[in-house]
């Protein structure tokens, strides 16, 4: 760290703190805020103060709500037989962009995951069950990330669902649209080799 | 932008406004922002009020301080006939790490660019003219970007500085360390080549 100023040093310190920010794009938003306008300063306080009064996450599916009532939950023309599983409220959004779902959701709040001390009674798993029964859900997708702690996450959770009359499944892996096979990695050709079908 | 929370898309549009940041980080950020605890949320909103108060330019070389007196023009060992021209508080610390320079700043508070709009008089070059009489400046080192704005305000500051009974240089322009000469582009090599000195 440089010597700069105390205020700006603790500023600095702060704005370290969002993701893939180091000391280089904290330094450069630092410098860049001190030639704000007094008004787009105060606008910032104002949100960042106002955040967790305006974000409520929905005690149903977890999702992010700015009103009384959950946009998913309250939404009648969603199938309440279909729960896709997700980690975080950030990823509802990806999936409602594709179209492609219009069931339920249902966040469990992280990963499993030892080195971020992350364990089973962390996630929103009795929440799960209990909204299972409660709309008699007949099909649940597990939408979660394709990494080491997404493969831990989904497997605890099909050995906990796997007692329920409910079809499981989890996202499909394989190539990503508009890729080269020469630049494709192993472990997605493979998983793409032993997921293929019938054309 | 998404069909995100109304609360949540204003600290997007906000968080895009730092450097080099659009919607994916932005959104990244936000996201991380609702996970934060609220004494960090408090302590950003805080630091970001207290900004404007606690740090100041100093009237004379335009450097940031945060205490009544400015660090640079206050330390007693510097040498008062030399001036560093610079374009913004930043650059003053990276000077200042090579522990190269001995003598005073001045902050110009831009560089000359019709694109942003930023003409000779934005410039503090009458409170440069006054420093320089003042302190009756021996030597003049410009130590501004090689950019097309950079080369713009150096050849401006150069002018309106040639009839004054100062040494006035630039910056070397040249390889940069560790570089090798494959990977150096045309423009730089020139200079390096015109800009050779005698071992």
């Amino acid at each position: 760290m440089n010597h700069y100023p105390k205020h700006l040093c603790k500023l600095i310190e702060i704005l370290k703190r969002f993701p893939g920010v180091g000391s280089k794009s904290a330094e450069r938003f630092a410098f860049h805020m001190l030639d704000w306008p007094n008004a787009h300063l105060e606008e910032m306080t104002q949100t960042i103060r106002e955040l967790k009064v305006h974000l409520k996450h929905c005690d149903e599916c977890g999702c992010l709500m700015d009103q009384a009532q959950c946009q998913f939950c309250s939404e009648t023309k969603r199938d309440l037989h279909i729960l896709c599983i997700v980690a975080s409220p950030k990823e509802v959004y990806s999936i409602e962009q594709t179209r492609e779902y219009k069931g339920l959701y249902h966040i469990l709040g992280g990963l499993l995951s030892p080195m971020d001390d992350c364990s089973p009674s962390d996630l929103r798993i009795d929440k799960l069950m209990e909204r299972i029964h409660k709309f008699s859900v007949e099909e649940i997708i597990i939408a979660l990330d394709s990494t080491l702690e997404g493969d831990a996450t989904s497997l605890h959770l099909q050995r906990e669902l796997a007692n329920l009359p409910v079809r499981l499944s989890r996202l499909a892996f394989g190539l990503p649209m508009g890729s080269s096979l020469d630049y494709v990695d192993g472990g997605t050709l493979s998983r793409a080799f032993s997921g293929r079908r019938l054309v």
